[in-house]
């Protein structure tokens, strides 16, 4: 593990939209306002964050298998591959990684077919509905886990 | 709704026996730790907490209902009735309040029976998974949602 | 049997809020108006009622088996332990009495997690989404099964 | 809406045996003294009763769309059409009058495939296992919530 | 009971079209045929035999209405509405006769949804696969039986 | 095969009632406009077509069984029998024509017991959610179909 | 195929109990009854009879293996084996002898599990709730089609 | 653990009723003739047992943790509580001891919701239908198991 | 009955190496030291046991048609057959025997098809997850049972 | 909305090879031909068309969120990504096109997976087992209802 | 485990009919053919096969239980037993050795009900639908296997 | 068909990892490893192979594509698109090449959601969990049939 901590915050399809997209579901907030925010905020915690986005599942899978190595932890909000993200899954779980799965809107509350994670049976856990302060709690709750443990084993 | 916003922390059945229970699902961190870590927090935010926990449902729907009058929102970690707490999810709902639902540990890794939450599906949004932090989370988001634009209606 | 048959009416969790609570679903009698009705209404029948309100499913349990040994009826609003409440279930089971189950709203038209009730099998009959008027119509109906032809036997 | 509210009252396949057909389950009522019983009682409320019987599915559409028009409200029985009866429910959706579903005996007591009803989810309520009963509680019903806000709007 | 027994044979939709439908699942015998087989058979057994068949579900339910009170047993080949005819197994149920219920083809061997019939748990038994002749094993079969011990009870 | 193709274009229960039902969900256009549409179409392709509209789903099957002979197709609207009409499932088998399904609303976006067809898995082809345009375009598949290659067989 | 055909009649386990086997259920009739019916039978017939009963799921599937190619078709009542008698499924579908499954008793009509035969959608048909005339008309049937067709295809 | 092993027996709602409840399912022993007859055995086998009885979830949890820690093993019926007592379920788990669950009459032969526990897969055994000797039957198993390896750990 | 009752112990297949068969889960006890055990007890309650294991479903049908005529009862873990053995449910209904099912493991708390018994819902009751001890507490159950009230007859 | 209405017509995994693959399943006419056609078509009516085919799901996500802003519907056949291509759902969402689903061939009588589209229920209609010409049907309702009203809101 | 390594080559039901059954789906081998391919192959392995085929259940238990001590392996085909052998598996479960599951056809492409398999859970793996080539797959491995690393532990 | 055939091996997602994913599960041969083993064998056997790894679906739809005129056959181990990858079977189904399916691990002893493959159905057969000896055996597999009897066509 690196000095200082870096946390791969990987976006999955149509998240690039976010502020354009259905602004009464998602907010009016920009994934580079994100970004700032969470830059921001890993640097008063003395960490460093990676930003991914991409609308291909296999670009995701290349992405943490090249970045898994000198990272500390993910923040992944998969967007609709929540769902059937199988190979993000495998990736997440070939990288040792502790995750914590985000999601903007609370996905427990809208469509069944949205309820049903792939990713999160196997991640630290899950924040959703809390708008994008949830990417924000995600660094939060990394950042104090590998300040006081190194790099975490998995829940389970 | 209150100058100062006050929050309801509702805790279920057997999180009294937070930090003496299974140490390596729920930490060691205890449910004073838990309230005395709120309240620090809610004041310097300038809000105020009203902790209640209780192995009695009625008891709970009883505090909800006496209590919603006068709070700006609701953290609750519904311990075991989580899935079959109907009488509570009713009396949330008729308080009007932005509730939003902790978890300690992480639902969605567990046991199948302990996934479905009859609450989350009304709530603003769920945090599983992420320790005694869930609810430091859940504080924030509720504060700043109340702060920038007073009681808030729910998301749907 | 009394001379005076005497009809047990049970409201289950959060009934206690009946008029303050979603006037859109449940309207804007409160439950001391149903009491009141229901009482005027027995008295013309020549039959007195037992009003009870709990938020304690145990408490509901312990009503009815004080309570029953001097009771013709039961008509019962399980509220949200409709879905759950194998207690009550057991309890009114082992009262023998007939038993007529009322929801003020249609639970046939909300959330699917309300169609099912627990008790219904067991009961004589469930009136659903008639308002308050439903329970009148259950005491009509007990009242008039009592005068003609004493306790009467379960259906089934 | 008429001047003087005029009721459906619609019964479906085999309820024209009522009084000969098993009598433990149905009693010895006869659909003629049904129809004698809701028509005294409408005359008192200062309403009019259509009866209405059939063994066709058809012919209660017919009767559904011919009649909709001059029609106050519908009380449907529609026997063991309630589980497949679709084309029923259509007509009454499209005729927009609030309607009651009644049912003599407690078909949530009989055979698993009697407890589904198609029209149940769009009915303003459902009586169910009351007897004859039933249909006089509906006529009350109707006729009390047209004497106070005339033609009512679907519940949902 | 009359003096010589007069057993109903019904045939539900499509099934006048007997002999020109799909000869291969089918066979060509018509239904003619098998009514002339039938009334034959019905001859040397000293038994009548009532034939009908009608594309619609209703008139089923007419015919049998009309003709149970003179009748010894039911012979029902539903077509169909063996899967959804809930208002002839009223029918029957109400006319407590002994039904037994007969395919040509081998249901049981074709689509999914032809395999359940809600008329088979109510009925002395099922003949399904047999062709033509099985219309001739239920006569024989309610012949014997009629002649052993009068109208005998369902079975269940 | 006829010289001048017919094609029969089924409507079933509650189509009558087209234009004047619900405008929002099924247009302003009635069954008559369609009718007059569809005739203007056909005389443009050399074709005829055959108009029937029926509640009762044994005046369908009768319908089919008279006129399959003389027919090269079927465009089949059958309203809420789409999911239980077995009969007329079995009715267009047998008359061995291409069928094209239409209706009117997306019944894929509204209630789920609108989604299952029976008739589909055995039709040409399914046109959902295009307004009254659909039965044209059903009209025009047939019509091209019908001159490239005589009566196609069924698809499956 | 032989001169003279011979039917495998086939019993599985506790038939040989048949007569002294709950009588309500199974009537008096004995195996031996049954066999000697069935030989009288078969010899108008110009047939013969292999009888065998076993309690031994792999003595069966021996039996058919030896018998099949001196045989021209099979009645089997598998018994309690007809619900999991994969083995006796696989010898009977590798004889590719007619098979006529026969159940004494109604199995539509009993626990569901005993509705599920995985033998009938490989047979010919199946007779249920007959009683012991079941084994009679299953030869009757094969005996037709024998002398019909000689040894006839299955049916899918 | 203590010098002399004490286990706590525990019933749920209704069971208070034991001996007035339906006899022929339930036996005409009373709860007091049960706990009189567990002390005498538990004298003669050295050890002693705290009774419980309660028609309150809430009461059940709280007794559990007020004394687990000077226990030894719990038996427990939990009446209706046997499916929904999930909190009940967390206190067992959360107290560490060895549990038996034990049910007076046989549930695997009642209505299908009484047949699946949430505590038994958490439990060391269940037994169910003996009567009031299944409780006796635990106190035996939890001596012998108690005296032979002090206090055992869970079987998974 | 006979004077000494005498309990038929069925042991199932692989039951025979018990002892050397995964100590964990089934303990070091022999089937040998079981009979041992149960037959010292049964000497001591003026009982007899007659034992039998086989790998053969087949066989155990046949002991238990050959021995239930002289028998008062029967103890049976059927192994893996408790899952599908429903030849031997038919023989043990047959034999009109109390019957008492017994598991050495906690069958509820291993793979999920190890939960549900055949047998269990036509049982006396079920004892799970005792140990080698279960067998004996079924014999004290059956031997008081056969003191008290001779043959009992079936629970339901 | 330009002044020339511009459809985007998509084409998902494998249907570059349209008129190569299963010529009996989807034809002989190709991807080219289609185009070809509707670019013909689309002249007429005084429209354009932008056609897109992709074997990648992220790269039709991309196309999407890149041509949705100057585009006036969407036509889209997503071959085997309808049964998982959530991500393809959001970005059609997040366009707010109307768009037309379509399958050359009928989904409907194939295996059961290809039956259900995760599209279908957010679209507009679909057009099933009509071919090549389903592209056709679309751009013509598309054409006329952009005609008509501009650019449609979606019908839910 | 013995110097010469000695692999158990178990086919159930109906396998001893290879080669005269259905060869479309099982190939024309034999099982003699396979058994003497297999021991030609294992020889050069310097390994041994035992070879044992039965249509008996119980009959293949008592092999595995007499066989297992001196054995290493074990390749099985367990016939229509795949689906119901519960006894076989936990034979194979007992006998702690390394197991491959060989079936000659696909199952994955049969009927359903072929597709679970209650073995391969607890196997090494599984090959299916390689014809008989898979038996000498299985042996490959096992021999590689065990040469490499001694009788090596169940992979779960 | 080539006269050297040419097999095409294809590995999906994360498959690049392999040697360093999880080497109790996965072993640790590295897919170079497999490729030069596989290289070996087929130039032993007279053939080619031409390997192929991808982490984008649509990636490995193109090479299919791109590579089926030209060859002989399919191994494929999907990794986790092989519960999702839907147009990875399209385009295996339209190369009509014979296929068969490996997998590295036993997919039927790990996680629910691994054990069902899109693919298997529609393959020759599948290999699961005899490590990389899985790729050699389906090598050996369409080596022998390729040679036996030219481009076999595919089991159904």
């Amino acid at each position: 593990m690196p000095q200082t901590p870096n946390f791969l915050v990987i976006n999955g399809p149509n998240l690039n939209r976010l502020g354009r997209r259905d602004p009464k579901l998602y907010g009016s907030t920009t994934l580079a306002d994100v970004e700032k925010a969470l830059r921001g905020r890993a640097g008063e915690l003395g960490a460093a964050v990676t930003f991914f986005q991409s609308n291909h599942e296999g670009a995701i899978v290349d992405f943490i298998q090249e970045n898994a190595g000198a990272a500390s932890g993910v923040i992944i909000n998969a967007g609709a591959l929540t769902q059937v993200g199988y190979s993000i899954l495998d990736a997440l779980l070939d990288s040792g990684l502790p995750v914590v799965e985000v999601h903007i809107s609370n996905i427990h509350a809208r469509e069944e077919f949205r309820r049903h994670s792939v990713i999160a049976p196997f991640a630290r856990g899950q924040i959703a509905g809390l708008g994008w302060r949830g990417y924000l709690f995600a660094l939060e709750y990394l950042a104090s886990e590998t300040g006081q443990a190194g790099k975490a084993s998995r829940t389970r």
